[in-house]
């Protein structure tokens, strides 16, 4: 066993990451420095502080992280309306960097030699976490329980905790149904109930939304306002970035928004079935869409499309701190500055309905376009030459094929 | 003017290619042949027929084109999921190479040595149509009266009309409110009254779709079959190409479902407005993602995802008849020999909700995935050496840049 | 004819641009700017400007923009390691847009309404011109006397220029053997001579390199030294961009190094075929590769090489100031900060062989990939489990298609 | 330790393998079947028959693979005209997948139930045969000797080779100065002696060519023929795949042409030096290109580019027999049915000249690029509407960042 002194623990407060917690202290001998994170997942952090204390961990940090994990996290993957395998919103992916960026910035602080998180050997955030870790620290250890410890069932885990005096509720006892993750841009569920794909998920699954069918009747109009590639304006209200999504968060809980059923492949290189719900994200992938499709040039509007699911794919990998991550990056920022204006949107019963865009950079030109005479602005006989020239490498061809 | 013997027009029987017509003739002395098509545009095709005959025309084609469009054209392109822009089906832009091809061909049957659109001089249509003639017969003639023609105004299309005993029903004597293309795929409108971007589409533009809010309030449950990537059967009874997508139409259309509202960037390069309404191309888009998500490996499925948008693009731009089309149709239809299997889908006021996928070739392993114990078929050790040689390159850079 | 006031040519003070210049005074009776640059084409400046003096012209500009043209045309771009068609160094491209930006400056400084190039209408440089005109000045007036005029053959210009007093030298009176562009960065020559491919070109058409049979028998070592991604010294002493590749011409020149003959792919649809000399670009090219072997992280220079065939197309084709490439720039550019070390190459008879590489900022750790004992620095189980996992979905596949 | 009946071993007959063969003898008391390949490496293989028999395996497989590598592997991937990281031509890594098949298909043959490499834990090729055993076989047991042994020096290995009668000759005794690895492509050496990448390799571990030094002073003029993509004759002379391989091995050979020395980016995620010889697929590669340059659309000759780092990636991470290759091998091999005609070349002291080119699906007209008068075969001011059309966005763009 490697001798360290310090760990520092991604501490949700619950459970099983109080058993991680003694059960590295039983193992190591180490000190525990406790990390929890409020990045909207919904839930109170005091308790998670008072547990830890009572567990005996002397350096415990409690911060609420939503502006900077909406700001420098979602916003700039929203700037490249990424989407994973065509439809998933990257929720759980994108608050991974954020978590371990802090765990080693606070191994770093208290002089802690490793790092510690609860994610399992079968899943991507185990991934995402140790790539977060070492990209930022090479020589910090790293600690997987979930992948080293020798607990075989859920039973050994309870009795780990009772023998550790970690207090067990009654609902805790059994097996969860299903697993969850949950952030200010979403929340997850999976396994269990959810792994036969030919069955639609039990509606005991949903948490952030209600269903289209229970939605009201009734369509709600909003408006959303962009600035340099991000929002910045809610129903003409000047927003902070969580602000913004938390309130898209409540529009589209209230309208059905959001739900995702899919099965998609994890990058240990299976298949699993996952439940995403992202109401206020979906809202804000639509708009922004929107709001670049009248400020973006097609020469940058396609380029980003085809960067895309190789970066969707980076963060969901895991590589958000990756070179070519920044990179592409790099050139996602410089297609933004001019991203501004208001997108209208109905909401209705799981619909994002675009209804209207408008810009003071606006690229449509009315007068262009035009059916009506457009007064010289476009040469029709151009037209001419242009497909001429586009197609002589192609009649060339014809000509040779004959 | 060039000296020309014989013109294949591609003719509607409507107004506006009815003038086409008698121009032709007029301007080239030459012998016009018509073509008409069903592409499932929901018009009677015998009025065309008529309406050549009193015009003159000694050859006249009226063909129902319904399957093969299907069949060698939507189907192919929807095995790539192909969306332009993230958003459109491309419903119109794939019409156009059957056309373009049948048009070719009938000048070689009657040994004609011109065609004709009338597609005019700022859209996409002309450069489809031309780049088609391009590839499949490099000396053929092509004529673009909207651009070439001395008519200035709707006025002077009337009067030549009139002039010429082409009949001008009452409510075609002015300019319509807006500009329709309609096929078996999809109705698309353009112009006029929906050139601001900023304003929401007047609910007149729409012809193939109620409104997700006139819908039935009643969620509607059916089954798609897929086989080799395309899809063969609705709720288990086997259907043709033309058939399935006729029944999904219907379908989409009374659940409100496949409408779209955007600002697009043209091939000619300018920026434009459309509504497009693609019910039945939408359920079938949602359900092929869903059974690739199933019988998909993740490698073919993210090589499809990254070459999608060229894919489109290309399609969108005319280029259906490229090598370089053809090239990702290859690539495309390598990955579809084991799409297969059956997706249920919940239909309701505009959403199209994935509610299970199922195959004989799900590449799906519960016995992987599960949260449960697995019986040794995933060894969660292997995630340790897997992330650590992931995280090589990015310890040696973190080890580079301290 | 529009009514034009001033125009800027693009002048060489060539017998062609001189006919340009009149032919634009006599058509426009306009007054003509003429701006002629030192690209480093190895051409006196100063009888251009007497010529235009003498035919007339009173705004008159002569610039040195070697070193704005290597520093940020030239370099820029060899950061991305661009090669057209995998083997064109873009020389006569990368130069068009610098051209094209100084006559619209121009334009602006001494009010002039239009501007003019002496490209033909079937080449690339036309594009690349009138692109560059369009992103900067959207509203300058375009003149491109080879498609435009009325002369059909050398005979009318010569005659032109007889009898506009404009001096015809006796080797200027029949058309040139073949065509010639030249600047700092190369040369390339086509047409007449050149136009078929199955042969050779003739020794006659090599202006900057001596044959390979021609070079010395004997090897010379060089040692590049790298900074951010661009050369800053030649054997260690510190020179500027053009002082560097002036350098690296001659050696290259010496060593018969950077011929290449193609055939390649016009934008305008056609293909032509060329013979290039790029002495010093290509030790240059050779170079950069080899640090960037260092020093660039795997996953950036994958990047790098996947996006490279768009951004070097993108310059080929005249799109240097479009948001795309600004966007692919921005990606390289991210990449090259630690591009930086010192490359030592053998040059010899053609040959560009690399023979050392060392940075402060290496990322090759010997301890890592050393056949010796390494300490543990890479523990070899490792592999195993990054091995299995990479296969799951390959063992997955193969376990459904038995 | 896992239960084993039969191993089929790749084996070459050398020291190492057979202390493998021994080791697995002894460890797993199984039967060894053996597996010996002439893929060109150059030496015998009857004394590895031998060998194998004096170590007690009964069934051992000696098979000359030389024409089945180059016609179904070096070829196709030929055809993408593959370079890994820019430069390298992937000798080493093409000849795995078809190793990795045999020994399955061996397995199948004789109810073997593991199969075994002699690949190190640090490099590549482990990677690649396991890939291709995942993928061929995803029940197979896999051993990894140096992955998984005892031994920890050459002393060890050495000491175990005399307790178990393993002949071990003088030169064997110590470490070789470096690593070698050869087939009909190329040879490749690493290790030891060449793992700084400041020094220069010394000139004793060339094998496959003399330097471009010692070559002589002399041009050698030769062609190659190609048919639907590949080379079919040499000099006029038709040879089968190996047979032209190899004769393009010896010009390459005697005119110093190959040679590679560069820094790479492992799939394990380090970096490694290597050297490597291809003299005739350097020679191959050239004129390949040049073939497609004179007989490759545009479109599939650009699409082809972009995709080719991806597609040598999968090469030398070991996706040979990935879905995602194969997608990939479609859309290339869709390309090349009219790649054909000749190539002639001038070699010459390290350099592979084109000197022509010539075919019968030719696409270069040099009645539509000729500098004289094409009698219209191109009209010049279509080059007006098609600049036009293509700088409209950007003078859209311009026009709104005034």
């Amino acid at each position: 066993m490697t001798d360290l002194k310090k760990i520092v623990l991604a501490y949700s407060g619950g459970l099983d990451t109080s058993i991680i917690l003694k059960w590295l202290q039983n193992t190591y001998g180490a000190e525990v420095v406790t990390f929890t994170a409020d990045l909207g997942q919904g839930e109170e952090l005091e308790p998670a502080r008072k547990k830890a204390e009572m567990l005996g961990c002397k350096e415990i940090y409690v911060e609420d992280l939503r502006e900077t994990f909406v700001k420098d996290y979602v916003f700039p993957m929203m700037r490249a309306n990424a989407l994973y395998e065509g439809v998933y919103l990257l929720g759980t992916s994108i608050a991974r960097p954020l978590i371990a960026k802090r765990q080693i910035e606070i191994a770093h602080e208290t002089g802690a030699d490793a790092v510690c998180h609860g994610a399992t050997g079968k899943g991507n955030d185990q991934v995402r976490f140790e790539l977060g870790y070492a990209a930022l620290d090479p020589k910090i250890k790293v600690i997987a329980p979930w992948r080293d410890w020798e607990f075989k069932s859920r039973t050994d885990l309870i009795e780990f905790a009772r023998l550790n005096q970690i207090p067990v509720t009654k609902d805790k006892e059994g097996e969860a149904p299903f697993s969850v993750d949950a952030n200010l841009l979403h929340s997850s569920s999976e396994g269990k109930v959810l792994e036969d794909p030919a069955v639609a998920p039990p509606s005991i699954v949903y948490q952030r939304t209600i269903s289209p069918m229970d939605a009201p009747d009734k369509a709600t109009e909003i408006s959303i306002d962009f600035k340099e590639g991000d929002g910045v304006a809610l129903n003409g209200e000047a927003m902070s970035p969580a602000t913004l999504l938390t309130a898209l968060n409540k529009l589209g809980h209230d309208n059905g928004i959001g739900r995702l059923d899919l099965v998609e492949n994890r990058f240990v290189g299976m298949k699993s079935r996952g439940v995403y719900e992202t109401p206020g994200g979906t809202i804000y992938h639509v708009a922004h869409r929107a709001m670049e499709s009248l400020t973006l040039d097609r020469g940058a509007a396609h380029l980003k499309d085809e960067l895309m699911p190789r970066y969707a794919e980076l963060i969901y990998n895991g590589f958000w701190f990756s070179p070519e991550r920044q990179m592409l990056q790099a050139a996602i920022d410089q297609s933004q500055k001019d991203v501004e204006g208001r997108v209208t949107l109905t909401l209705y019963k799981g619909n994002v309905i675009v209804s209207g865009r408008s810009s003071p950079k606006s690229l449509y030109q009315e007068k262009i376009v035009t059916f009506e005479d457009d007064a010289g602005a476009y040469d029709q006989k151009d037209a001419a030459g242009f497909i001429r020239l586009n197609g002589l490498r192609l009649r060339i061809l014809a000509d040779r094929d004959k």
